[in-house]
């Protein structure tokens, strides 16, 4: 039988306290204006019973060495409880290349999972029903040929497309503006990502083509308002580019998805999901045209912050996690990944990543900070900070729109030069000792016993660049190089490249080949390095 | 030199987010009624900058074995960046009796200190600095005869009970409602109470001479409701004694001290503390009559849920005690106690200790929970909790009102069925699943690795009965005897019974010998055991 998870157990929020009080599901102040939730702007939260109707989905990311070694961890996180699965890549195959490439030594299955083909995608789900569990994958360069991977094995396993439900992150701005991790310039990037949102709203209902994400913006250094600003401004440009292609928004946005990063400051970071979703759906509405209410629901992923953690006295980051996913439910997240507390060491292990799950159930079955839809609303602090967030991050969008809009002024390095300012000075106030980081720069301790470690398999690299060897040994060569000609032609032409990239892997081509018919076509992005 | 703590690291809490947003000291809604912090009722704090004037005390309970071994942990506590001491005593102390004596027999040392005489108060505090450090005692039935003996092992360090500052417990009414650690009958215990409280008032300005104390009428399984009354109904029964005996309420309401338990259900708890403060503010006022606002403030010591931690799973415990902490602080408390992860199944290690200390650093200088006076003010559902909070207790103080005071209504075993009848109901949710405690009714593990515990030595036991036969020996025994034929009278008489039990400590009688004066005059208190 197929693993959907141990659903039985997860019910939704009590609605009483400890104590037996009973709870309403929304409390309100007595002075206009009112900001009811599941009604736009939807700054209280996008569902009017939030977790009272039903738990947001636990949703640890994770990956490493093979597609069986990350299945086998994806089946345990079910058993746990856990109630979606989340992909963490290996950087070969997050940067476009097959796991046998010069630039792919020492990387392979390394900080996550090597996957090449539809073989290997279909192992990676072996035994998870892809029609009930949902599932993330996180890659956003070579995002159209992982998708066309994961369309192939499903309908292998005799699941259709169209009912595929979970997300994929495709969002390339961030990459640009962040994490590094690229196929092809900026404005072929923009193409290819939106030839995928476009797909989905055709072929794939049920599934989120991109994820806008600010998490790797906050990781780099930014703060808060700017990972509020850079992100809504990523989705407005992907928005806008479909919009100047002809599609109508609400034929997309019901299904854009975003990602914010929770960081350790409590209240900002409320502050900061509130503030977002109130903007996106002013956003949507006022400057995109939407009208589907579906459109102005900004749903979002959080994930707890993985620079708040600290290698020093790890099992501190324990508690730091505990804040960081407390908040995010406050804050009314649709989905959730607590990092475990040895991530800043290694790999999570089994223990440390059910420990991370862990919390995220103790938080929903214990604390009562799940049984009122955002419990933080009209708290003076956290109101005034919404606001000002609000006030901060248009003021941004307006300057980025004075810059001719968020593609040019990446290609500008604007973004990344007002990042790396911000990474500055935070990390000078810290060895000024201006901020306290327990551990860090105050209260560290001197005798420290390691906590045990996740262990890489070195024969992972080794077995999976001769497994992808013989995938293409075994395949109809002739078939496949045909597909990936059919790529090329789209990619130089202006038809959806997504068809083709289906037929390319259902044809046995890789994502690095596919990714080589990109970077064939627009050259490789080399980094400007100048900010 | 005497150790005073580390405490040029604890600086107060920051004033601007991560993002480095600066942040008022208080926020206010538009809408009258204000109750700015530092202002009765002090529903929002008893100071109006809170924790960015100072930080709370961070005072970890600790104690086992002999007085040398909990002063070592003492030290090491001291020297983390601890900024209080709280003194854990074994349960022969808390009875009052010595370790040689038979009930003592397999517990002495064991789940807190052994402290016999002044030899030993002078050993648990040597080298610490007892005019700079607060200093807990956390004993009420013995609570007299153990601040006999501090103040004469103070007195022979050279620190007059003048300068003398910390908390001792005291609070007997507690013992009889739950915690069942007594030495005589409930009159008496009020009789020697208010004794130890008026000397106080005339001696030592700078000491907390009693905690009422609502954690262990929590911990055995009241509602935060009845925590809340229970609590204050036992500090009014205090107040109004004194009061009966001519004192006014200013000359000894300023240094009365409280103790609530945080539980796990985040909101309500905060709630709680925030309508303490209000109602007893306003009961100091209007029932008590004070006139000094020192008298209305509520300073209050928090610990963090004993029983929300489970044996199941314990690394779990540091999450939710960071969510408990972070709610403490979110509440405005003067004191901490955070548990440490392993004392669901032993005390806890120098680990486990320095992680649970790490975790308020770590809230303090990290979360941004403590930069904001009342953060959660103004929220709707904390102020709708708040009222709802003091409405309940109000009526459970009226309902004890009518059944002659917190007294009588003790030793008709009210509240005390009240308790048992909620644990009953709690215990009984979660058998029957409808409340989730993860770890215990849902989400096991099969394997779990066990934590490395603390080890008791065998040996204390032994080496404190001994050691208190040595000195029993090496003393005047015609002074002593005589000093407690002083301690003796005044129990039969009316005269204030400190200053007999301070010769007594000063002659060498120890904490048996003085409770044996008490239990010779006013025979042991037994457990109707009834309820």
């Amino acid at each position: 039988m197929a693993v959907t998870g141990a659903r039985t157990s997860l019910r939704p929020a009590p609605g009483e306290t400890i104590s037996g009080r009973p709870l309403d599901v929304v409390y309100e102040g007595p002075a206009p204006p009112r900001e009811p939730p599941g009604e736009p702007p939807y700054t209280r939260g996008i569902h009017a019973t939030m977790y009272r109707g039903r738990p947001w989905t636990m949703r640890q990311f994770a990956g490493f060495g093979t597609p069986a070694d990350t299945n086998a961890r994806f089946r345990e996180l079910l058993e746990g409880g856990q109630t979606g699965l989340s992909t963490a890549f290996d950087m070969p195959t997050l940067m476009g290349y097959d796991p046998d490439h010069p630039l792919a030594a020492g990387e392979v299955g390394r900080e996550g999972v090597s996957v090449a083909h539809a073989g290997d995608m279909a192992r990676l789900f072996a035994g998870i029903d892809l029609g009930e569990v949902s599932v993330s994958l996180t890659i956003s360069g070579p995002a159209p040929a992982a998708l066309a991977l994961l369309v192939v094995a499903a309908e292998e396993a005799g699941v259709p497309r169209a009912r595929l439900r979970g997300t994929l992150q495709t969002d390339i701005l961030k990459e640009f503006i962040a994490q590094k991790e690229w196929v092809v310039p900026v404005r072929p990037s923009m193409r290819l990502a939106c030839d995928l949102i476009a797909f989905c709203a055709d072929e794939m209902p049920l599934w989120n083509p991109i994820s806008v994400s600010g998490y790797h913006i906050r990781e780099a250094g930014a703060t808060a308002g700017q990972e509020l600003a850079f992100t809504l401004a990523d989705g407005l440009a992907y928005a806008e580019e479909l919009i100047g292609r002809g599609l109508p928004p609400d034929a997309f946005l019901p299904r854009f998805s975003f990602f914010f990063d929770f960081h350790i400051d409590l209240f900002e970071e409320v502050a900061k999901i509130r503030a977002a979703r109130r903007m996106w759906a002013t956003l949507a509405r006022e400057r995109l045209g939407a009208r589907d209410e579906r459109s102005l629901r900004l749903r979002t992923h959080v994930q707890t912050s993985g620079v708040s953690l600290t290698a020093q006295q790890p099992l501190l980051n324990v508690a730091r996690t505990a804040v960081e996913a407390l908040g995010a439910v406050m804050a009314g997240t649709q989905s959730l990944h607590t990092n475990a507390y040895d991530e800043t060491l290694a790999l999570p292990t089994r223990e440390s990543a059910t420990l991370a799950l862990r919390t995220q159930q103790m938080i929903l079955a214990e604390t009562g900070a799940a049984g009122v839809a955002d419990p933080l609303g009209g708290s003076w602090l956290v109101e005034r900070l919404t606001d000002e967030l609000c006030r901060e991050a248009a003021e941004r969008i307006a300057e980025i729109d004075a810059r001719g809009g968020m593609v040019a002024a990446v290609e500008a390095g604007l973004p990344q030069a007002e990042i790396a300012d911000a990474a500055y000075r935070f990390q000078r106030a810290v060895e000024a000792g201006e901020r306290t980081i327990v551990g860090v720069n105050d209260f560290r301790d001197d005798e420290e016993p390691p906590p045990p470690l996740h262990r890489p398999d070195p024969g992972a690299e080794r077995g999976q660049a001769g497994a992808v060897g013989a995938w293409r040994a075994a395949r109809d060569e002739r078939r496949a190089a045909a597909a990936l000609e059919g790529v090329r032609a789209a990619c130089e032409g202006t038809l959806n490249v997504m068809p083709p990239l289906i037929e390319a892997a259902r044809a046995g081509a890789t994502i690095g080949e596919m990714c080589d018919a990109f970077r064939a076509v627009w050259g490789p992005y080399r980094d400007p390095g100048t900010w």
